[in-house]
């Protein structure tokens, strides 16, 4: 689908000059996201409100191009990119947050507010709003909408969805819908909101969001605990929960991640132990320290040798450091990886890690995990060197291996980081035909047209 | 759509001879639900597992009659009721529970469990399943989901929906479906989980659901506080959010329901009280009394005129003895009552109460008014003679009355009861054109022959 030249005099119309381009070095800036794929749109627009994203989806509708919604280009699978070329419609500019409501605890915000300034923002204030994921620095609410994005604190407090009471979308064919409610509780219609949250910007364009907050835990303290082997670390993982404590991170780094980071930051890592959990408590003082000490004496039981327990905002910051370099420093062992996010039940987390090692000695590639093994959403990194083909096609091995097995276990390809076009090549082993006919048809619903965020999730297999 | 007796003889063949009646008497058992309203089945058939489901919804599809799934026919609205006839599937002959996964904190079960077996086959492992609507003692957890339940627990453990992971569910066209996963992640495709979950059995039928458990808190504290109006009552609820104490339930009873509730049962609740609240904390022993102690201390600084603290599991069911009495002792009141769930933000609960009260002045009817005052969520109770015709008229003022208020307040019209056919007539207070429209398009993508539960919801608009 080419956009005529008419069309793209409208839109410039519609968003205004400043906020219109086609020039290819500035459109190149809007090609690629974190998974250093790169696919040039053909112009690139910035709205400032929901009328304007309505005319522009309007204007697509009537003349058949592709639009494609996108936030700050964090996303791990692809969602953002323009696969078949189309207008960008960069959300970044409409970053407000409209509301923060004290007493009903939600918010109200537009979708191009930072992640961690929206943090900032109601922790300001005595609140809190869970959902971390790691980019929270730079993505954006409306990316992780679109995504369901997770992060470190779901074992405790949930996902994204978990936290979306209400949205304004405007649909592929200009209609700006409201969905959901302001209140906790609300039955009124399908359940739109969810059906728009995780559906990768292919359904509508989130143009306002009310969010569920909580009060701000008073107290927050972190440890880390050194294993000999993964197993023993999981298996302490597996204990905690039987003890009925749910910490609200509970992340792990393996040997490999381990020595990596170690090589990249020099900070004293144990370069032989088998696992290293970072784990936090949050709530009141009292109930967090009965926890911490809880926490550590169960991981002496199950023979941690090392035990560290911040005892201040410096300190937790230190050890969360080496968790958070980890991504980074990967790129030490090899030029390129593949960043996996499967999910197991987390009683199966000894057998993921002992598979991983398997398809690790089997191809010869190295395979590095981290993650959070509080909910067995393991981030599996496969490192290769992308130029080499033989490496190509073992991960390639990899990768079907790894999927098979998680599935095998019970788990889900993807906790965090959605399906984009990275990930849906392999859709069909997680979902059934039935259940992707009806995916289609609810997309159809929607989009009829299909000119929102083409040739992602399934759609690409119609294409 | 008349059913042929080809049709109700290959029914028969599929559950089988005992699974199945057409005699009016036994058909009369399933022609009602709580909203008092009748209408006769064709058909009524208790299929055993979702193989059977499947053939009979084949077999509707391609005889064109009607499937109106339904659990123990508790709904509030009319969700279960076969409006147009057809043939009604009863599902409490699935209702065994097939797993209670301790170390993953989740649970497998059919849709006819009733919901307190539920709750206690967790709770006797230590576990913990938190909706519990009001009927949890005949409710089935297919009802719950199809309804989206709610509950005295949502304000601190949210709603069903919260709770369901994924389904097994099977389409009009007879497909058995899977949906969502077994873990606390998972993002791969539309969340078709919570697209069912609330839908009224006007898309699939559940015949399977993974649901989320979370560890059995270790104490329960309860408490009642007396207010002179509700206003102080709501004005205390919103100050104990502000001190960011989240008790489990914060249940309340205007004078009406006390006085009633009292007329009925003698147990000494005071009559000139405005308003009584009921509080329960849960969590670790130290917590819960701290927390119990805060929350007496802030009611008597708000002026409660008289704080009762169970001091024992015998006092903790004594203090909700009169919580539960509400809705039959109404029923001395008037012959009938009409039963609203309608929501506000917390924070207007005062203004909420107020307008109950003038509209109670202004149609000269007895408004009586009881909930979850933690979520906003308030039962109006209507009271009426059905067979006084001025009554009627003047029950349906102060029903357009409560919803369009309630939507000025920037709540909703429902709760956790649903829309079924009793508030379908008003869902276009709530839902726009644009989202109708939606959510029919979704609808005959599930369901393009619309043989599956009709006239409820949206679906009257048409039919």
């Amino acid at each position: 689908m080419t956009i005529s030249g008419k069309a793209l005099s409208a839109l410039k119309k519609i968003v205004g000059q400043h906020n219109f381009t086609k020039e290819i070095e500035e459109c190149a800036c809007y090609s690629y996201d974190a998974t250093a794929q790169h696919f040039l749109p053909d112009a690139v627009v910035f709205p400032q409100n929901s009328d304007e994203i309505s005319k522009i989806l309007s204007l697509a509708s009537k003349n058949s191009f592709y639009v494609i919604p996108r936030g700050s280009g964090s996303g791990m699978t692809g969602g953002s990119l323009p696969v078949k070329g189309g207008v960008v419609v960069v959300l970044t500019r409409m970053n407000r947050i409209l509301e923060i409501d004290c007493d009903n605890l939600i918010a109200v915000a537009e979708p191009g507010v930072i992640t961690s300034h929206f943090h900032k923002a109601v922790e300001s204030k005595g609140l809190f709003y869970p959902p971390d994921p790691s980019s929270s620095d730079f993505s954006t609410l409306g990316g992780n909408l679109a995504e369901c994005a997770g992060g470190p604190r779901a074992v405790k407090y949930g996902v994204t969805r978990d936290y979306v009471l209400g949205l304004q979308a405007v649909l592929p064919n200009g209609d700006i819908i409201k969905t959901g409610v302001k209140t906790a509780k609300g039955v009124v219609g399908y359940d739109l909101t969810r059906l728009l949250v995780g559906s990768e910007g292919t359904l509508g364009v989130i143009t306002q969001m009310t969010l569920r907050l909580l009060p701000r835990p008073e107290f927050v303290r972190t440890m880390t605990a050194v294993f000999e082997s993964m197993d023993i670390g999981a298996e302490t993982v597996s204990e905690i929960m039987r003890q009925k404590i749910i910490p609200r991170t509970v992340e792990f780094m393996d040997n490999a991640s381990i020595n990596c980071t170690e090589d990249y930051l020099h900070m004293g890592l144990p370069r032989d132990a088998g696992a290293m959990l970072l784990l936090e408590v949050d709530g009141n003082k009292d109930q967090v320290n009965s926890d911490i000490e809880l926490l550590k004496n169960l991981c002496l039981l199950k023979g941690a040798k090392n035990i560290t327990i911040a005892q201040s905002d410096l300190e937790r910051a230190d050890l969360w450091k080496a968790r958070k370099a980890i991504s980074p420093a990967l790129f030490r062992l090899a030029p390129d990886k593949i960043n996996e996010d499967i999910v197991v039940p987390k009683s199966k987390i000894p057998h993921m890690v002992r598979k991983i090692k398997e398809i690790s000695d089997e191809t010869g590639l190295l395979l590095a995990s981290f993650g959070h093994a509080g909910d067995g959403n393991i981030h599996v990194n496969i490192m290769l060197d992308k130029k080499d083909s033989e490496q190509v096609r073992k991960a390639e091995i990899a990768l079907e291996l790894l999927f098979d097995y998680t599935l095998d276990l019970g788990g889900t390809i993807s906790g965090e980081h959605g399906i984009g076009i990275t990930k849906a090549p392999f859709i069909t082993k997680e979902i059934g035909q039935a259940e992707l006919t009806l995916m289609k048809n609810i997309k159809t619903a929607f989009d009829p047209k299909g000119i929102l965020n083409p040739g992602k999730m399934f759609t690409s297999l119609t294409d």
